[in-house]
């Protein structure tokens, strides 16, 4: 069995000049040219990358023929924030497609993103399969099938084809062999990769050729559809020039600057107000700085309503 | 500076085969005699128990001569859920008492349990001081103030004889000094002590004298009001007789059984989903069995609506 060795403290909570709480996980750094520029933990562990692997699986879906719009594209490779936008895009490409929302087999969700979890509440909405952050990814799964004849019917298993075609895909593009498949929070298959796999993954996304800059050049056109507004991917992409960022469940973050530096985090305990400040850490050891790294590079820390310590960096 | 030391490996996440993640802590675990029955990581040190201290800080209002009801008492204690009964008992405290809302002078907020936080907002209700999980402390603390002409404006400062009651009974309970004074979530005091110090509090509250009972008695008879439905301390309280069981903010929870074994937990990243299987643990180490700690115990891991893993404890 594939067991998570535990890391090095990374992100601390001050509270009133009390560390009250650390998180410790895993962080490497690569430098444009390849080489290890920081690293902290364990990151040649396999872990699941789980959401930050998306752009990685949408490179597989362009290899299987499917004719992407940008937003499309990028909504393949989201953990959208479920606004209204996110969910009429996708519904819009699933019946374009004859396909419905039942199709998607994603379990039905409300939003992820705060904000617009509160308003679909307030709109009186309950959980659907469209609100789920991973609907673009299973809508484009299903263009994928649908262009190659596969069937739509079982598209999850791990033996679809589909499905063999993004595990290669995540392979190749990792530079190592898959450590085990499980079963993502969607329903989709998830592949194991190390840490430095997927920073190497993203720093090809950032740099390859034509097929991964059709996806790139689509990311970095609509941060707003990767993720969502206030989100931490959103405002780097936004912020930072060619950046890169996708986000993932438990604690993973990954990102790479279009002369190839990439960076890939895991938080052991799975947390994302570590795993955002992580990434920046990293993103600060490849030379990036500016307002956006410094308002993600910690958060406060409330008590009545007014801050009374920080998140932040260990050795911040 | 008081800076949490990391403990050991206690609850892990287990998808598909793959242990993705892990949460690291401190248990420690009193016997009814007192003795040292289990311990994990560094209970000794000091830590911020956030509201585990709640059921402390009541026995220092109970000092100050406030004349709660049983249900006013649990709240004075409590974290509720913030649902339309724990709302209707506190704003009718505060205002058989003169008061308003506003008095409370906690944060306004969305209700702390999930389903009563999702029907607030079906409401179309926003942000509310009286929904806050902390409202009834506040309440119980203005009644402190009003009961011995203490003045109830600034009645959150560390310096207001109020406080510094809370804080001697504080250190009386737990029998080590305050190693630390900050502030909580809802602005008031905070005092940092060790688990060992808090389990050992607990202990008191649960077998102690007639001050001590009137409490214990309370919280035994209103399980739904300390916390809320489905919540575990509620779920614990209903399903084992005669304990009490709180829980606190960044992954901390304390219990202790009428016969005065008692647990105190801390997860470092602050997780409450590792804090309630640790509990159970805990628990565990005391004798109790039965069906809620089964079911508390472990937790699903879910990929596409189905269980494909278990949160567990590591040694489980």
């Amino acid at each position: 069995m594939i067991r998570l060795r535990t890391g090095v403290p990374l992100i601390e909570i001050e509270r009133s000049g009390v560390v009250e709480s650390v998180h410790t996980g895993h962080l490497i750094v690569l430098a444009p040219d390849g080489s290890v520029r920081f690293s902290a933990g364990e990151p040649a562990q396999p872990v699941f990358a789980r959401s930050s692997l998306k752009p990685l699986q949408a490179v597989g879906m362009l290899r299987a023929g499917v004719d992407f719009s940008a937003m499309e594209l990028t909504l393949a490779a989201s953990s959208h924030s479920g606004s209204p936008q996110h969910q009429q895009l996708i519904a819009d490409e699933l019946r374009a497609a004859g396909l419905t929302e039942d199709d998607l087999e994603c379990p039905p969700d409300l939003p992820l993103g705060v904000a617009e979890r509160r308003a679909h509440l307030m709109a009186g909405l309950a959980e659907s399969r469209l609100a789920m952050n991973c609907s673009g990814k299973h809508a484009g799964m299903l263009l994928a099938c649908l262009r190659n004849g596969w069937p739509v019917s079982g598209y999850l298993s791990p033996a679809h084809p589909l499905q063999q075609l993004l595990a290669g895909t995540v392979g190749e593009l990792t530079g190592e062999p898959i450590a085990a498949t499980g079963v993502d929070g969607c329903g989709a298959p998830l592949f194991a990769t190390s840490l430095v796999g997927l920073a190497r993954a993203f720093s090809l996304l950032a740099t390859g050729g034509a097929e991964l800059r059709r996806l790139a050049e689509a990311l970095r056109a609509h941060p707003d559809l990767l993720a969502g507004a206030g989100r931490a991917a959103t405002r780097l992409m936004q912020a930072v020039p060619g950046l890169i960022a996708k986000d993932g469940a438990e604690g993973v973050f990954a990102a790479a600057l279009p002369d190839g530096g990439a960076v890939a985090v895991k938080i052991d305990d799975g947390a994302t107000r570590a795993a955002e400040l992580a990434l920046v850490i990293g993103l600060r050891q490849l030379g990036v700085s500016g307002p956006a790294l410094d308002e993600l590079g910690t958060a406060p820390v409330l008590g009545g309503g007014r801050p009374v310590g920080l998140i932040r960096p260990v050795h911040g």
